[in-house]
């Protein structure tokens, strides 16, 4: 596995690069629609890859790990085969939903102890067994297991957790070049930088991670609640000192305008829930703004879901139709508009690829921002 | 609109045939599958036409005239426009939802009245009001107002509704002829044969409803819960009385094996909410049989869904991650699930077709139908 970088934005820190894993080249900029439990809620996945051509998904380690289980996935040869999905994954470290979905949830040197949100049963997390799940899962890209605080969060809980992510981390990494891939192809591991909303602990973070980072590394910590000039300051400080080299991946960001903002300072991985589960209440993203299609003002509205998406399925229904859907209740709703929001961010992130590449990203993202964020 | 019967099966009632619409040629022996309330639930109209090629689905009248709404359908230019389905459509005539599903109905000469089982509006669904209703949705085939006795159900009853049912059926016929199509293609009524389970009213209604037949006819009343052998038995009496040169249509019938007996019995036309109702619930059919997916037996089975199915998607899906995504509750088992059952279902009438052709329907049918019965 590698990442080439291609080409850097002389006026803004964005960039291009290609990541290369058994499963298939990631372009960067990318955005990695999440599937939860083995499966992007409400899309096939051939509409993944053939209609709206993801080229990475994400997976979740805590829900994976409580259903179907590492057993089961091992002996149907790993995620990829378990789901029929032949493209690149990247499974998280199941910190995030231990310490968000799980109940009981206890931290100590050794690891998290929680009780399932499902049958209460209870679990460890530990650094070694997180990453002996995910070679179970047999993602092609895997999280170092951390702790990700809270906003907001005080300077001397931040520290301690940080240190404590930096401890674990080490222990990730021994335990990651201790054992092998399990399905014959090779995964690769990336540390996560925390540090809460300070300065010198990101700064500190950033150092210490990046010693190992064999492919890439991840920023953790961010969009949980700090109001965006935080995200978007501590996102620069940290890509400001990481290695040029490596692919960033900022975790659980975010709005169409928080990843193009993104972009522009040097992130080149994301994943949210946003597009998918947005979707499923009806919220759509397109290039003038979003809107919500259960309002009345679609009622009669015959005009396309989106005159400009990509996707065909979105020029072809009406907004009154999908707005049919969601007042009926009807599966296909969320079908259709978690296809569309999908198509939009991947869609989005392929433009502001070749924007980089062709100089003209900075003002591109500059005028399609503020619009991004209306409502329609 | 045209029927042309192409062929007749020597060893069987069975036939092939083709019926001609404004939206596309419907080869017969056809199922249509269901598209309750303007989609078929889980489904794109996309899968419908390119992956499972449904040549015609059903909407239900009860279902649109409350929501959307006909003022709403109109705005659009009618149903096919306003689910973009391009394939013909037959609506029925919203009498069995009435029956089964409005509160407070109360059947009067005029008509039917209810309570919306919505938001409990009162209505009329009179002769003339469900023509123009069905005027307003625009489907290809519209069906007659008529009441759909319940099983059991005494003579005295049966007799009355079936002559109420036949005086309905002369206003509809005077209303339908009396009204011009809305979009500028033409529609089709078929008249509805009731009568129960006795025999003298199902020859006496299918005599009085034939003189009403412009293209086709409906049998009604049947699959309401009476033995399949006197469904068998009214299906042959009545199939054996209606003109050889109209397509006849089994409403609501039924299982896969109910599907092959009736073709025999000389039907052409079928609809049942079973494949996609079923397979919400996790209920697989095969050529080898039912199962239930859910069922701990298929747990670490990673053979395909259906090794023979027509549709890749139950090829390349296992049981095993199909029965996870149930266990889960995953939007993608039912989507996996109706797809296969739906599939299921056209390719078995497709291979019907293709057996009266050749000669070898009868014994086909005949070895299958007890295997489509059993349980896996």
């Amino acid at each position: 596995m590698k990442f080439e970088l291609e080409h850097s934005d002389p006026q803004s820190q964005a960039r291009v690069g290609t990541l290369q894993t058994a499963h298939g080249q990631i372009p960067t900029p990318i955005f990695m629609p999440v599937g939860t439990i083995g499966t992007v809620k409400g899309v096939h996945q051939k509409e993944l890859s053939e209609d709206i051509k993801a080229k990475i998904i994400l997976g979740n380690t805590y829900h994976l790990y409580l259903r179907p289980g590492t057993e089961l996935l091992e002996k149907a040869g790993g995620l990829h085969q378990f789901m029929n999905w032949q493209g690149p994954i990247l499974t998280d470290s199941g910190g995030f939903q231990v310490f968000s979905l799980a109940h009981r949830r206890k931290i100590k040197e050794e690891g998290a102890t929680f009780a399932s949100h499902i049958d209460g049963s209870k679990h460890l997390f530990s650094p070694e067994g997180v990453m002996d799940i995910q070679r179970s899962i047999g993602a092609d890209i895997i999280m170092a297991f951390d702790e990700c605080t809270p906003y907001p969060c005080d300077y001397r809980y931040a520290k301690k957790s940080m240190e404590l992510t930096h401890r674990w981390l080490k222990r990730c990494y021994t335990r990651f070049k201790e054992t092998e891939p399990k399905y014959g192809y090779p995964q690769s591991l990336f540390p996560i930088v925390q540090g809460s909303v300070y300065k010198d602990l990101r700064l500190k973070s950033a150092e210490t991670v990046a010693q190992y980072a064999d492919l890439g590394i991840a920023i953790g910590g961010l969009s949980v609640g700090e109001p965006k000039e935080e995200m978007y300051a501590m996102t620069d400080l940290v890509c400001s000192q990481l290695p040029t080299d490596k692919p960033r991946y900022l975790m659980g960001v975010g709005t169409p305008a928080n990843i193009l903002e993104c972009i522009a300072l040097g992130v080149d991985m994301f994943d949210c829930v946003m597009p998918t589960r947005n979707a499923r209440h009806g919220l759509i993203f397109t290039r003038k703004g979003k809107l919500n299609i259960k309002n009345k003002k679609w009622k009669d509205d015959f005009s396309p879901i989106d005159e400009d998406a990509p996707n065909p399925t979105s020029r072809q229904h009406t907004k009154a139709y999908l707005r049919h859907l969601f007042t009926v209740n009807e599966l296909l709703g969320m079908q259709i508009a978690t296809l569309h929001n999908l198509s939009f961010y991947l869609e989005l992130v392929r433009e502001a690829r070749e924007r980089i590449l062709d100089g003209s990203f900075r003002a591109w993202k500059d005028e399609l921002v503020p619009i991004l964020e209306q409502k329609r």
